[in-house]
């Protein structure tokens, strides 16, 4: 729930302000051009060097990635350098973005998301996208492995990633980032059974905390999914995608669709994880309560009847407590009464 | 809640990966072809033979109905031999995919779920239908009996799917899965209705669990049958399907309409089953609550005049406890108070 | 919840099945034929005569109505004398339809479903009508009146329905089906009140069971109201309606959006029936608490100090028992107690 | 909940039916004729003399006020002589009727709702206007002033009602009908903090039933407000009012979405105060139950304490009971069990 | 919840009336005009010299901020001078208005609202925004800073806002407006925080109250945002705004989308704040009664014991109390029956 947004307020728009929390690094940036013959990868090029060695693989697709974004200025000098718009570099700074699409004269932006679940907890890295022509920039605030399972199936030759244009690899990473996402659903699906046992079985004061956090996960993952939906429904329609990779961009609509199926469907089970709770709950208080007036619906009149046997009357004492019989009749009550009692809480089906 | 798209992570884009759970077997083949005149069915043919087989027949509408899917190399040979799209061929062995249908130059691809439930347990198979000009395959993994019924129905000369084209075909098909889930909602109303009569007359602590066991059932119903409204709606108003044919299609979409609203209005009883559980619970704590106060009431007033008159002061011994008189007086009081008490709660409406 | 659609699973579409509880006997049909000067009713008409019967009136308006349909083969054999399709057939026998309309090249086929509540029993009929250019049929499974006032209203000759065409006798007829619902919920609305005072007033265990009952009707209800919505819009807007005709469409359009709106506010107040009827449990719950606390609270110390001067030792017999003041003071102390309590409560606000 | 829209089945349509509750008694008209020069008024007009009175302003704007209508006859020749349709005049006695405007080949029919709000009671007069070039109609069934202000501002000349069309006159009826919610939104509000202060400080048995009052109020007020935004939205985009009036209706209809918007408002807080109120109710039995508890759990053991001394054991005389130091150890014990207790229940926080 | 608008009731529209709370002072003026090159400040303009400021600067882009409004002559003088219509003028002191834009032929007329958020009391000002080809008036009623950023921003010669049009000006007027929205989510989502804890682990009777008071603030916000989108989202399209500014409009778009994301999270959450603190309730309820059974079972038959052998039967004396091993073997009773029961129940798992 920490954003940083409301620091920008007054700042002229466009103005490059980095709204994460992670410590200011220089970025390091990997260019990797390829064609389908040839495959050049230069790692750690700093935002010096960087105009150069992309002037260096002018005929081939350039793919230039750039983590982590935590330092504004340098940031901002990659943008000028590569005449996005300040609007743009602002974004992808501004790193609690929903996801988003946005098509200029000579290139289109593309915001994502990219997630992670570990130890029950949810994180977001922003993900920048940036097609151009010839090149593909990706600003990623901390996604940690740099897509090296991409950058594995690139280093395949004669790969189709390898013979197609850049918007293949646009697809490719869009399709990557998404189905990163159907890893987090499988963990979080463990974890709803595991949570469905509990509540079942055996509730505890900290099961209704779970169900909360379960919850408030899954809207997270609601709002940053849905956008995504509309992202690649425009990147699918647009006149910018050749027509030839529609399918491909089809193919990744369908998968979150899938995810924002998954979605929907654990939040309608999370959702009736209270009401079980509630009822589990009433349930046990019932059963408490059932116990407890057994008991005392049987011992509060035997009690009676010993206190009543315990008074001092003289007269009683003359009446009553001297003969021997009556002694007997007590006892045979205090018998009979629980007896009946029980067979009576018996036939109203109370235990 | 079993998937095993996260297996998928970082695989190109069309790399065939069967999803499902069953046993790796080889796909058993059977081949109808037929015109109004004659039909031929061959049965098992492997996937070597099925190019040859198919060849012999070309003039006739061919059925092929490829079962089991689990491998994956043989339904990729398939796939390569009729030329299908890499990416079809994915989604024919993901088999967790939600319902479509795509268009391609040469052939529509259809993606459904059959389902059959049985001891309380819903099971969806994935059907998968191409559509050429002559041939229709199905892809299915785990109908069981293969479309038995259509065969005969297919076997009777005559008859209207013998004199019409493989349009005809894939309507049968698709009317023959949507109908299947009237039987399954068929069962679904007779457990709403032993679970309606469990909840109003005997609840018990399981009945929370039925519930939501049945409320899961529908929202997985209800995932699967939503899509194939579009669906058929898409295959309605496709300018592939012969105009002749689309009073059919019309047909069988108002029968995906009738089970959704059928499964809404299940959905309405479900949800309002834990509403009557819980006040259930809630009139069974009052009365138990009443049982527990009526008794308390009575005794406890009488058990402190017991225990008053028990008290060993010299004084009250001499003052209270010797005349005989106040011995009758205190019976007398003892039986006064529980009737006051219940004629007081009879008229407070306690029981 | 009874529908006998899984019958039909594999039959070939088209096949006229009757899906209703009617014990089959033969349809008796009833031909009115009409123009503004003459009118001639023929009653139980048998299938083999309707044809030659409706030769007989071809140039005026002739209105055939068809019941009972619970004999398939011979609703099939009119449907084919008149030249319907098979579908069409099919719809018209599978009684548990949703209302829908259909155009055909030379008729329109509409199907509506009117209603009866008796004793808070819901019950529908389905009434099948197809329009032809100057003919109407009816097909009603189970109206038992026949439509008797709009007979009548034939009857008067002059009449605007005896000036105009066959579809102002079908706007008739969907008019006076529909207005059927007002009559129907001018019931519930009765049994609304009556539920409300119960519930608020005196709720028992089987009120929740009427709420029940009464969300149930008032979702099949919509279930069947909302496609007629859609149905009577249809028609509105239909090139097959003569414009002259279309203000009464609208009309009849307004009052299916009355009675929707009738319903939505039922199912509004029904819902919150059961808000009340909990408050009102728990309302109860706490009454009867306050009143067992009460009672404990006072009783229940006032009964450990009869014990404790019912205690046997021998030096509290000496040191306190045997002094007459204190037992005045133990007396004193026995009344000051409740009232000192009941005070706190009053203070409290318990009572 | 009364209509009485059962009565009219199997009438024919456009049969002149009063649904309304108020006694029949004959319509008086006043007759407002007026241009920017002149205005001259004519009370209690007769249905007879009406045509003539009209005839005889002819080139003035003439509004034509007609109240009450519960004297079908009278209104239906009304309706005859300004030569109104069959079904408008039906909906005007039809005086459940829902908002709606329609547009007729030489007149636009609007059909209002006026209501006020007193001792909690929410009541609605029908308001119909028929809109001709030179004549408005308003038919009301109960406004009780007429319109008085409307008139006040109509006799002040050079004003802009005054200077303007028919259309305007229209607007300014409307945007008087309307305003009128403010007032009765007001009223609304204030019962609202009202009754959350009731229910926040000091819920009873009677809070629920105006929580359900309120709720039900602004349901019918939702469903009276709802489709007049339908009707002001239609007349903002109809080709029959002048673009210079444009503005005007725009304005009104703000006020529409206005109203809308804080009813919305009213419906989120009127359903929290269940919640609320719930949840108090579950505080204060929290609160009885731990007092209850506190008592017995403090007593029952000295309970068990006295009367274990008081036992009549001669061993025990012997052993226990002579001994005086016991005596004091048992008081002891007597004032340490509850300190005790009291000291692990603060540590609890049970209070 | 207090607005005047029924005061409004039956004058003629566009008559200028104040419906806000603030005293009536005259409204101070400042004019600010310039160019790329200079900038003049102007405080303090009364409405008389107004028109003379204005006309002095005439080439260069000039920004009127009025503040206060309450001065509803003063305001209604203004319009008049600069030719605004009736219904803005009533529009902008009209303080309770929903946002929204509309379009005159030379000038655009938006309505948005400011916010200020202090201890927990959400307050929003009214701030309309004229904007002609050279003017941009804003009417603001109680913002307090009087856009001091902005102006600062302004001041700063050779920055994008002193090179731009007034679009751009208003732009970023709606930018700052809307970005202090981000500063108040930031604050409620430190008060959620807090409540999440305080209801999770110590939820008192104020609790409840807490979270009906962060849902109506919420509402509140929803309330007035929601419109915004509306107005930015016309204003981005609008043919008046320069294509140029578009991308800048599509910004200011995309935050109001962002906000909207937030306000419904946090809606989500505090919806499920009420039951997180029903569960607890809930929780603490059964902790309460199960200490009390596990009390009551325990000493309710132990104190029935005791009551038993302080019988005075003489039989009893004789035959039981006289032997000194029965004492013994009542005192090992009572301390078997405690110890069975506490295992009894940790069986059952209630400690």
């Amino acid at each position: 729930m920490i954003f940083k947004l409301s620091e920008k307020v007054g700042l002229a728009p466009g103005t490059p302000v980095y709204t994460g929390n992670r410590k200011v690094r220089e970025p390091k940036i990997r260019v990797i051009s390829y064609d389908d013959k040839e495959l050049s990868i230069a790692d750690d090029v700093t935002t010096e060097d960087l105009m150069e060695t992309v002037e260096s693989v002018k005929k081939q697709i350039t793919w230039l990635h750039v983590e982590p974004i935590s330092d504004q200025e340098k940031i901002a000098q990659i943008g000028t350098q590569f005449e996005l718009h300040s609007l743009v570099i602002e974004d992808i700074l501004s790193v609690s973005h929903r996801p988003k699409v946005e098509e200029f004269d000579d290139y289109i932006f593309v915001l994502m998301k990219a997630a992670t679940y570990k130890r029950s907890t949810l994180r977001f890295s922003q993900v920048s996208l940036v097609l151009q022509e010839k090149y593909l920039f990706s600003f990623a605030d901390g996604t940690d492995d740099r897509f090296e399972i991409l950058v594995k199936r690139l280093q395949k030759s004669g790969s189709r990633i390898r013979r197609s244009d850049s918007e293949y690899l646009l697809f490719a990473l869009l399709d990557f980032i998404i189905d990163g996402y159907f890893k987090i659903l499988e963990d979080i699906g463990d974890e709803i059974e595991d949570l469905e046992n509990e509540i079942l079985n055996n509730p505890t004061k900290e099961s209704i905390e779970h169900v909360h956090n379960l919850k408030r996960t899954l809207m997270e993952l609601k709002k940053n999914v849905w956008p995504m939906r509309e992202v690649i429904n425009t990147l699918m329609r647009s006149e910018e995608i050749d027509p030839k990779y529609q399918i491909f961009y089809r193919d990744v609509y369908d998968h979150v669709i899938n995810i924002m199926d998954i979605i929907e469907g654990y939040r309608d089970t999370a959702a009736s994880f209270l009401d079980i709770y509630l009822s589990t709950l009433s349930n046990r208080m019932n059963e408490i309560m059932k116990t407890l007036s057994i008991i005392s619906t049987i011992f509060i009149p035997l009690g009676f009847m010993t206190g009543y046997f315990g008074m001092n009357f003289t007269a009683m004492s003359d009446a009553v407590l001297k003969t021997n019989d009556n002694y007997m009749y007590a006892n045979l009550t205090m018998i009979a009464i629980p007896i009946a009692l029980l067979i009576y809480f018996k036939i109203r089906k109370w235990f």
